[in-house]
């Protein structure tokens, strides 16, 4: 099961966020409750939860699952469920990239498949390459094709394991990390994913077969009426 | 470093607690907030934290971790850090306990080391037999001695290897299991272990030698004075 962090307070300014670790927004927090009741109404109770290393998925996870009485679940993280890293655009406004850049330039940073954003400065605000989480592993910038190659290690060493072991899984991460894991789920290619987008809150189910396909391609939202909504607003962001 | 929870719904209501998992009170949020405070202003950052399964004791390392920006450290939990299971006295008032039974039998129950409460009935209201995260593991009452024999199991094969391999551990737990493991640590004899509380909030800190012995015996508190103020309170319960 698959669970994009709600609203950020940098969503709520319309910033590039990536690896800055900023807080949920109030509305992002009760976007987690009510993801948390989803679990809950539906009854599909993880029994374990993974997640990045950034606030913004580590409590949407948290009081999601306090929500549903799971709170007590095991839980694991990685840096590898991390966002994108957004390079030098973290900390940017998206409307003033566009205006300044062009909306050609624009959309090739946010949706392209392999072209990264110019590479962050060591050492400057937005930056995370002396952050002690990270050790070396601490990107400058990342397009999409280095979320994947990033990710998926981890999805085989730690979530497959879990996974053959029978349990219900939990991921909750962010708008790119989760569409990497999506591409590779259901064999979405480099170009196709540019149309994908995942909404905000709301979870979403993959049953998978012995060999680790989706039973229904691109899974089943637990509220199907609002993560089409929810899809359509994402896709409007930076206008 | 040993973390007491804050201030519960139940502790706010005098009720005994055990097992029912009730969530923290808004004072007791506040607790683990200034809890991590103290955390970040000493710079003792722990690198592992180790909880109970109770909310009350999850929500307080969440919080006081996120306060800390430590928000993404590994995260273990084991019943085996849980308060000591009051048995039929769980959701009692302390106060009533108190009238019905004399002062002599409250404080036995409370605070002898090998006393039981009588057990709780399966399947009541407060029970946790069949409750999914303990398997066949809830017990249906304790005394001090058997908190002590089933949290050393855990304190020698997930936190010992975590102190081995030279990480900052954070034990974020309750009244009970913090005194056996306390009393383990200090080689507390079984009576004086009846005169020692631990106040709720305040980071205790154990700097260990190579085997395993506190520095200084009974560790230091994060916040000396309030620590001395808040243990009184505690012993005053139930009055």
């Amino acid at each position: 099961m698959l669970l994009r962090h709600g609203q950020s307070t940098w969503n709520a300014e319309n910033l590039f966020t990536g690896w800055v670790d900023v807080p949920l927004s109030e509305q992002g927090q009760e976007e987690a409750r009510k993801g948390g009741q989803l679990l809950a109404e539906t009854g599909l109770l993880p029994d374990v939860v993974h997640t990045s290393l950034l606030r913004r998925a580590i409590s949407t996870a948290n009081i999601a699952l306090d929500v549903a009485d799971r709170h007590w679940i095991d839980v694991r993280r990685s840096w590898r469920l991390n966002e994108r890293h957004y390079g030098a655009l973290q900390g940017k406004n998206k409307k003033q990239v566009r205006d300044e850049f062009g909306e050609e330039q624009f959309m090739l940073w946010r949706r392209s498949y392999d072209v990264p954003p110019p590479p962050i400065e060591r050492g400057s605000e937005f930056s995370q390459d002396t952050d002690p989480r990270y050790a070396d592993d601490a990107p400058l910038t990342e397009c999409l094709k280095d979320v994947v190659a990033r990710l998926l290690p981890y999805w085989e060493s730690a979530i497959v394991p879990d996974l053959r072991a029978g349990k219900t899984v939990l991921v909750a991460a962010h708008g790119n990390s989760l569409r990497a894991l999506v591409k590779h789920l259901d064999g979405i290619s480099d170009e196709a994913i540019a149309g994908l987008n995942i909404p905000t809150g709301i979870p979403l189910r993959y049953d998978l077969t012995e060999d680790l396909k989706p039973v229904t391609a691109g899974g089943t939202y637990l509220d199907p009426e609002a993560a089409k909504e929810a899809a359509a607003a994402v896709a409007a962001q930076g206008r």
